[in-house]
């Protein structure tokens, strides 16, 4: 068990009745002109972004809007949304959406205290002093960026998808009504049960294992976001397991899951190529590689495998050996992505196996040129990412 | 599950090195002048108070000092805080100690803001607007104090013992170091464990029944307070457990194993007289009227027990009767506080039976002159808490 830092300063809103709380939130933490940021269809059919405004002017709080966000958000979007904050006034951050947005807001937030390019940032040539206050109007549980101290983002050109951590960042509050994800269409909300299960599991798979504590709760969040994501998905106006997967998704990627481990991110990173070469779904894209991280780095601590297959996933524990109840486990969890709809491998994911030059040339991306190593359980290289994806390949 | 607020911003250094963060952590929040807050004996002994003392000296932080705090602290000591805070123009409370020391604290925070006797925020007729800002340098892992918002004090004349809860409060950060609770005495071990128990167990036992994933959380967080309460107990030098139960106390009270829940705070106030009536330590009182609580109660909603008895306490499942399987939950209860070395029962905690006239005090007191009820699970006027300090009585 390592020493750790625990802060998680989100003051959180949370029910049917959450979003009456908006005014008072953004004028709690010295919103006065606000950027209301978003991406497109959804939060404008279901009434939400109106309801936001309305909320805003009611309260006498001035407010720009921006649009557009897509999935894997755009460095070039975000750039848009400083200059407009810029030139505004703009003082806090809205997001209402999920992942991107929200992300997408943090990188305008850094942004806006910073002359040059905010990509600088993620290039590991800047370290941010400040961030625009932002808060979060929820719709989409999964990236837990809510909460978290991280924020992902692509850069146009190259397609190159980075992630960058920083306390910074934290949103000031987050509104999150469960009734707002009634209409999140099956694929979505199982990405987004694959996702949040991921954020646990990164911080799981360690080779610290004294941390009674931290997997008691760590199991606990991944056991029922499991259970409550098979049922959501023939059943998706229940208030009860749409909340639980709700508020799973902050408490999966708010740190709570992984005091006192060390902390494993590497199926993250490996999956960020594939939503940048492939458009992939960020979810779908973990389910694709993680069965096969699994399996490549096994053998450096079964035994946390195995009780990951026994606590979570209820495996039975073969005794007289861990590595059969590990991979028992890893099969168990392919059933699972199976289940609710997910790949498990990249032809499911893409439709097709990758190409060598395409395995190479993500490889490289992922590992920063091969620069960096990846991962905490076991160190990937440029060629152990290379390994990864050829077994994910295989199907 | 009911609609609930979360927010948790304490920032916690936990670990073997925590203490090392204790300047920049004052500088962080804006402390200049600090006051150091603390009980008498222990923090002196161990060289804590010193080591405190020269952090803040290296960091060119000015300080002034008030020790003194007793278990159940006093009014009269935060006046005389209250009054040295405003001559040194102190900016920043550091409590350096257990639950006791971080409410005094609260309490002196209050003060500070407030023209009037602080008192009067206990007695309903003030709402505080500002508290000073502090920090903890935790010693014993029991109250919750350091990340919760309540402080509870005892006013010297007639010993009313009054809790008050509000956000303003919660301290700025706090530092837990468990090597720092190797030399607790068992007593203060197994009652800090009783209490933190207690802590979720007073938010778990609800008619809300709904909350699958703060229910998976909470009992995580009881089982395993539980496990490590009873090892540590034999092997007080124990890293892990002692990191275990440390956090636990935190997690447990800063209301995280309570959303969506209506909570139950009953057993808390019953106990106070006990403390403010016999000089009882906290911990223990709760564990001698838990029981005779969940009896007088149990009938509200037996399953709810019924789960707890099996999920927490390992207790076989009667499927033909919550009931059964409920009681056979509270007498496993009383074995641990056994095993532990808590009382059960009033005679084992003071070493008689109270008399009629001390309970009718007692429950007069608690129900603030019979002007208001305690509990959610069933709400208790003065009647049901007489009946519930006999019950105990009867050993």
């Amino acid at each position: 068990m390592v020493d750790f830092k625990y802060f998680t300063p989100t003051e959180v809103a949370f029910g049917k009745d959450s979003e009456s709380h908006l005014a008072d939130l953004v004028r709690k933490y010295g919103g006065t002109k606000v950027l209301i940021h978003y991406g497109g269809g959804s939060v404008v059919r279901s009434g939400l972004l109106d309801s936001v405004k309305a909320k805003l002017d009611a309260a006498g709080i001035a407010w720009v809007e921006l649009g557009g966000v897509v999935p894997n958000p755009r460095l070039s979007l975000a750039h848009e949304g400083i200059s407009l904050c810029r030139a505004e006034g703009v003082d806090f951050l809205l997001a209402v959406g999920g992942g991107s947005v929200i992300d997408s807001c943090k990188v305008i937030g850094y942004g806006m205290h910073y002359d040059g390019d905010v990509w600088d940032i993620y290039d590991g040539k800047y370290v941010p002093k400040a961030c625009t206050p932002l808060g979060v109007v929820l719709t989409i549980p999964a990236a837990g960026s809510e909460m978290s101290d991280s924020a992902v983002i692509t850069k146009d050109d190259g397609m190159v998808k980075r992630g960058y951590s920083n306390d910074l960042c934290r949103p000031k509050f987050a509104i999150m009504n469960p009734v707002r994800t009634f209409t999140l269409p099956p694929y979505q909300t199982a990405a987004g049960v694959t996702d949040m299960m991921m954020h646990t599991m990164e911080r799981y798979f360690s080779h610290e294992d004294d941390m009674l504590l931290t997997d008691a709760v760590a199991e606990a969040v991944m056991r029922t976001v499991k259970q409550c994501g098979e049922r959501v998905l023939d059943d998706p106006e229940n208030y009860q397991l749409r909340a639980q997967i709700m508020w799973a998704g902050s408490l999966a990627h708010n740190d709570l899951t992984g005091c006192g481990s060390v902390w494993d991110f590497a199926t993250h990173s490996i999956e960020h190529e594939l939503s940048a070469t492939y458009g992939a779904t960020h979810g779908a894209g973990l389910a694709a590689i993680w069965p096969h991280w699994a399996e490549y780095v096994l053998a450096e601590n079964p035994t946390r495998f195995a009780q990951f297959a026994v606590n979570v996933l209820d495996v039975p524990n073969d005794f007289k050996s861990p590595e059969r109840t590990a991979r028992a486990g890893i099969a168990a969890m392919v059933d699972f992505y199976h289940r609710i709809g997910m790949p498990a491998n990249l032809p499911e994911l893409i439709g097709r196996p990758a190409t060598e030059e395409e395995i190479a040339e993500m490889a490289f991306k992922a590992t920063h040129g091969k620069t960096i190593t990846l991962g905490g359980l076991k160190k990937l290289g440029y060629d152990d990412v290379v390994a990864i994806y050829r077994m994910a390949n295989r199907g």
